[in-house]
């Protein structure tokens, strides 16, 4: 495992492709405050701007990825676009890397393991080099649903999400800010109920600010979207539940971080609220609010944990209505992957130094 | 029907209990669009502040009800707290005025109609001069799910919402603003993803700001909260459908005006996105959006439809998943009242003078 450029002592060469977008700038953090044993890390980024970062107090640079320098990492992590990783993954997994993969390019791939740990670390294959980390709104009700698959069997779920505007991208997030400093201007200081003129999106389908769109990724002919088919999708292969029925709408809404989602999980055998807190109080990387709270995603942002709250009694003996939120960069992406890599160093597959 | 202060020739007199509040306000403005016949319109205000109203370019008072003056009315909206309905509305009604009732003082009294008139005029009785306006989230499902239930026999409804601060009030939103603007001059320009520490809120349980909160009206001890039961028992009242199965999670967002909402209908038989949409098309006072298009908060503020869109398929042959968003101060209140009164009008059990 050891390779060119890694040092002896401290620690492996770790490689980010999409070190400064925004994912990438979460996951550099994540592994200074976890003190991942990183020896030396290469960064790199695709995309046109900046082209260094921050790690440790140094300035790295960042520049377009090689398959000769990515070889020389002993793990990367990609959290780029779908097509850079296509173009680079595969290859570079082949010749004996491990690859941690946040896009969606490969979560569906039979052959690549599709891993929350605390959900499916089982999933993982000594020889399979190549995982894939979940979409940033499947990964928390994976987390929260899976104590109750496990103890009544999960047979539906429903589910509306209230997704931050940085699952999409840096560009959509500064148009955001943009909007809501130049409507922020014009609401009435009286408190009146304005009705605004929206302003002209690009980043996004619509403007965003004081706003929800209810269109994330594109629809195809039964009018689902993207987003609804990967959550949909995702879940059956984490679950290992291939035939769980699963209906999601999928909204964005003028939130900075934290995906919140309102979860309807119908199990095969009943369950009560009580018996759901007790099994939810226990399950790993979980956090219950106690009964009459509950998490906003200013809780969740910049947090670990998935958390849940509002365990209510859904339609019927076997539904249960859940209040789930997470932090969409974290959990939903940067922390996922690092806790993947975590899981390989304690199984010894991956060698910290 | 005739009373003294009503003009003899151009309309009857009207009153407005609670004018000057957010509602109120578009009331009056509903009522000069609409050019409803108002001979005189008396307005009345029991909370502190302002204490006139703007009505046809000309300023008029807006004091605190007494009997008396409502008494002088041929009808009287109430778009005030439950107390202030509680305290009037009845007596006045009794006395021969219509009263049109927006709060939630009598939604759920068997004695009392509570009308969306596109779903149940039929409510309507001669006898029954209390009647009762729907809540603003209610009456858009009970508007869009009114022509599935008719034709395949609604069995269970899901609804996630995401309700606009305005349904709060003027003090939560003159609170929204302010966060806003406090918060908004700490975004990152450079669009990175920022955590917000959440400011302190008064009016609403947490600062709405760039956040969602799962909590409208206060949670029982099963943990539903006051607005998820409303709008469920409401639901089933309108529709005649007591055994009507409802889940609902209410949740605010930092949206001005616009409710939105995520259904899931189940009906008892199956019934086809296609044939959904055939119906819908044809529902009165619903807008149906084309395939690939959805309504936004931002598209509905200051409209008077019910907006519907992403029609498609829930869980199974007989489950459809609807996106449906209306103005929660004119459909959702102002402008149904109007529309009741319409309706009295029509029937002529109201007369214009």
């Amino acid at each position: 495992m050891k390779r060119a450029g890694q040092s002896k002592k401290t620690g492996m060469r770790v490689g980010i492709v999409g070190a400064t977008g925004m994912v990438g700038q979460e996951l550099i953090h994540v592994l200074e405050k976890k003190r991942f044993p990183v020896g030396s890390l290469a960064c790199f980024s695709s995309g046109a701007g900046r082209k260094s970062v921050r790690f440790r107090g140094r300035t790295l640079p960042a520049p377009a990825p090689t398959p000769a320098a990515l070889e020389s990492c002993g793990l990367v992590f990609f959290v780029s676009s779908d097509e850079v990783s296509l173009r680079f993954a595969p290859r570079l997994a082949k010749k004996g890397v491990w690859v941690i993969d946040d896009s969606a390019a490969f979560r569906l791939d039979p052959t690549v393991p599709l891993v929350i740990p605390e959900v499916n670390a089982h999933a993982l294959k000594p020889g399979s080099k190549l995982i894939a980390g979940p979409n940033c709104t499947m990964a928390p009700i994976a987390v929260a649903g899976a104590p109750l698959h496990r103890a009544a069997g999960m047979t539906a779920v429903r589910i509306a999400s209230y997704q931050a505007v940085s699952g999409a991208g840096k560009a959509a997030l500064g148009e955001f800010y943009r909007h809501v400093r130049s409507q922020g201007r014009r609401l009435d200081a009286a408190g009146r109920a304005d009705v605004l003129t929206p302003l002209p999106a690009v980043s996004l389908p619509r403007s965003i600010a004081f706003n929800v769109i209810p269109h994330v990724g594109s629809f195809d002919a039964a009018g689902h979207s993207g987003e609804e088919l990967k959550v949909a999708a995702e879940l059956r292969k984490v679950w290992s539940s291939r035939r769980l029925a699963v209906s999601v709408t999928a909204v964005r809404v003028p939130v900075i971080r934290g995906h919140a989602l309102s979860a309807w999980f119908t199990t095969r055998r009943p369950l009560t609220p009580a018996r759901a807190r007790a099994l939810l109080k226990k399950a790993p990387g979980l956090t219950l609010s106690p009964p009459s709270a509950y998490p906003t995603p200013l809780d969740a942002a910049g947090r670990d944990a998935v958390f849940a709250g509002r365990v209510r009694r859904g339609i019927g003996p076997n539904e249960l209505a859940l209040w789930i939120v997470a932090d969409n960069l974290l959990k939903g992406a940067a922390l996922n992957s690092v806790q993947i890599a975590e899981e390989l160093l304690r199984r010894r597959w991956l060698e910290a130094r």
